[in-house]
């Protein structure tokens, strides 16, 4: 992968940066998740959010086996070339593991995290063998 | 600082967690910087965007030399316990020191990082001494 753009990322010392994946319509955000320099090209070449899984230890196509893929729209790039922004189209439009439209499903409200959205899917209905 | 909403995060080594701070109205991601559990209880207490600054090691309230300020709507916490977002209002419109609105100021168009939006104030102008 000699691609150029791929360079001028400061990758972290494990070679991770974080990512943001934003909804292209409606702004919201989705999720934060990490990408190595495989999962970024990989993302650019497949039109489709490719994530680093810190916990697997492995290329992770978000989606794969939820479905609920992550359509890609365009990648932003920060400041300091550390930080990076998928905007993305959400199939199914449930980005989080819990079944929710977003991750960011806890506001902090009188010093405690309260849940503020409802789980549109339950994990077993999404994650099936 | 014994408060039970700052023990159910899940820190990383460094006792850090990545930050994404959003503007409250238009919904834009406006920069991704980093919290410690001081910066996070000082955010909330202060109502206004507090991070720390990996380079400079020491608590960063955000406008505390520029003047912009990025005052509190909301925290939220993703899933994992992982990742925040500072929902803000950005006082001056500018969240990046290079003088631009966003530091998600660079798109890849082509397999190269293109520069999508305008220095609304130079940097000299927004740091004088």
């Amino acid at each position: 992968m000699a691609q150029s753009w791929l360079d001028e990322l400061k990758w972290n010392a494990e070679g991770l940066l974080p990512v943001v994946a934003q909804d292209a319509s409606s702004g919201r955000i989705l999720m934060q998740a990490w990408a190595n320099r495989e999962a970024l090209a990989t993302t650019q070449k497949e039109g489709r959010a490719v994530y680093w899984s810190r916990s697997r230890h492995k290329l992770w196509r978000k989606g794969e086996e939820s479905g609920h893929i992550q359509k890609l729209n365009a990648i932003y790039l920060d400041c300091d070339a550390d930080s990076l922004v998928y905007k993305i189209e959400q199939i199914g439009g449930i980005a989080c593991h819990t079944g929710r439209q977003s991750c960011f499903y806890r506001k902090l409200v009188d010093n405690a995290w309260q849940e503020i959205e409802p789980v549109l899917k339950e994990p077993n209905d999404i994650y099936k063998k």
